[in-house]
């Protein structure tokens, strides 16, 4: 039986953060042994928002990459790759949209959200209305079984199996399946001051920084804010530290922490040097890669390009079906 | 001086007829000796529309290089290409998408009056919409001076120039240039019912026709209605057939005829015995030429793949310096 297989991307936009960490490469270092895996800086997909300052894609690209590797994301294991190395993309793209009903695009509820929410860039632009074909292109490009992805992000996957759908009634074929959306499990990490973990609220923990970097952050942590004295006892269940906790520190030392607020026999200081030890030690490997890739500048360039060959024999075979079922074989 | 350069292409979506030869080739084979020409069968353009029938788009393609080939387009002079052959269109297609407003698009004439116009296909895809997109994109791809057009093409060298002006604009530079149009001399050549000469009205003369099925089309054309016998003096000014000596009979004859006409001393009968020696003489070139790329059937496609490889080469270039613009040159 062969290996299944999975695609998903991350458009290169910043350094990643702990929230990144657990809602989204944990998973994709797990999966990297159980299936095929194609991982993609989604470069081209940056452009659709961001065309009018392209030059600050580019740095975040070996950046996105380093922060992946970083992580534990094999580059042997794994397929890492560059979209815009793969130019078969961007022709699967031109024919998917000649089959792809504006309506779709036009009621895509992430389409419409972003329009009413992102104010301060122009997104009146055609390819910012297409992007969910091209990330169907993405995905389909590869022909997996699953994409991993949140919740928020069903809408995309079901544009891919209709897309998918539709070329293969279009043309009598089954050439493409339908992928399904593998839910990534929810792992609720708020930020620093209790929001949503994002760049855009500076409320992060990045995987890059320094522990002399984050102490201070952690230090300035708004705990259960209902404990004014350490005398109090406090609630974990309300804590904003304690969900860190539950992701970076051991079970037992977890109870430990849990008994020692609730009878206030721990303090909040107390606890966020425990926290402190534990991201060290959850830390320490990443750093450790990181140093490496830091000292070979090289690499992360030959592991982009490496990758981008293997995604590209793939993508090779995928357009030399598609220009088939088009008739467009010459 | 370097020579100036021009770009054109048309869809292939069956054999030329004489008025596609008068309105538009004619003009390309003079153009050729004055300048670098590009002209490219475009098939990717033919989708847009077509995408539900592309096995039909495929047989076309070598039909419309021999049509072009037997009017007097000489491989060597000119650059005879492919567009779905040259990759790199999708890719600057791509790009361009980001940065062209939808609105431009939405309020593009020839959009508006096709979507309404063609009613047997679904146009509401999102590859329609985007075609001036990729019009711009195969135009500025070879950067010209000019684009030879008819008047019903003017709204699609105003968006090309405006995506040129606009790409300029966001990444500052003068990279592509604004082409500027060259109105195709209007040779007016009606169909043999006195309607427009195309396809769908069934009122063509094809290049490829030979005199026996030329034939009796010519017998059967409408002349001057108003002239009932013989006897009756005709006008040439409303006659069908007239157009047709204009562009194909030579100029004394052409006085004879009208002399013959408005004096009723030359009958309807022998003016068309006349056309049919004009037209004769006239399609004998081409039959010629065709009949040699008819019994050599390699040799269109050495044909297209010799230009498709010049045209590349161009492409390259242009995608170098597009993708040193937006930073991603990697």
């Amino acid at each position: 039986m062969t290996r299944q297989r999975t695609v998903s991307g991350m458009r290169p936009t910043g350094s990643l953060h702990l929230g990144h960490y657990f809602g989204v490469i944990k998973n994709w270092v797990e999966m990297q042994k159980e299936m095929d895996c194609f991982f993609f800086v989604a470069d081209w997909h940056a452009l659709t928002s961001d065309y009018a300052e392209p030059a600050r894609i580019k740095g975040f690209v070996p950046e996105l990459v380093k922060d992946w590797v970083a992580s534990g994301l094999n580059p042997e294991e794994c397929v890492i790759f560059q979209q815009s190395l793969v130019k078969e993309h961007s022709e699967l793209n031109l024919l998917f949209g000649m089959i792809t009903p504006l309506g779709w695009l036009e009621r895509c509820p992430t389409y419409k959200e972003q329009r009413d929410q992102i104010t301060n860039k122009d997104l009146g632009n055609y390819g910012f209305l297409g992007y969910p074909v091209l990330m169907a292109t993405d995905i389909l490009m590869y022909r997996p079984q699953w994409v991993p992805v949140g919740q928020d992000q069903l809408p995309h996957v079901e544009m891919t199996r209709e897309i998918a759908r539709r070329f293969n009634f279009l043309y009598q074929t089954d050439f493409f399946p339908e992928p399904q959306a593998r839910l990534t499990p929810e792992a609720k990490l708020p930020g620093l001051d209790g929001r949503k973990m994002s760049k855009s609220y500076n409320n992060s923990i990045y995987l890059r920084e320094s522990m002399e970097e984050i102490t201070p952050k952690v230090r300035g942590m708004l705990t259960d804010q209902n404990r004014l004295r350490k005398t109090d006892p406090g609630d974990p269940k309300v804590c904003n530290l304690f969900p860190y906790h539950v992701l970076m520190t051991d079970e037992a030392t977890q109870a430990e922490i849990c008994q020692g607020c609730t009878t206030a026999t721990l303090g909040c200081v107390d606890c966020k040097k425990i926290l402190l030890t534990s991201m060290e030690r959850f830390l320490a490997p990443i750093h450790e890669r990181r140093r490496e890739l830091d000292a070979r500048p090289d690499m992360v360039r030959d592991i982009i390009n490496h990758g981008t060959e293997r995604a590209r024999v793939e993508a090779q075979k995928t357009m030399e079906g598609v220009r088939k079922h088009f008739h467009f074989d010459f």
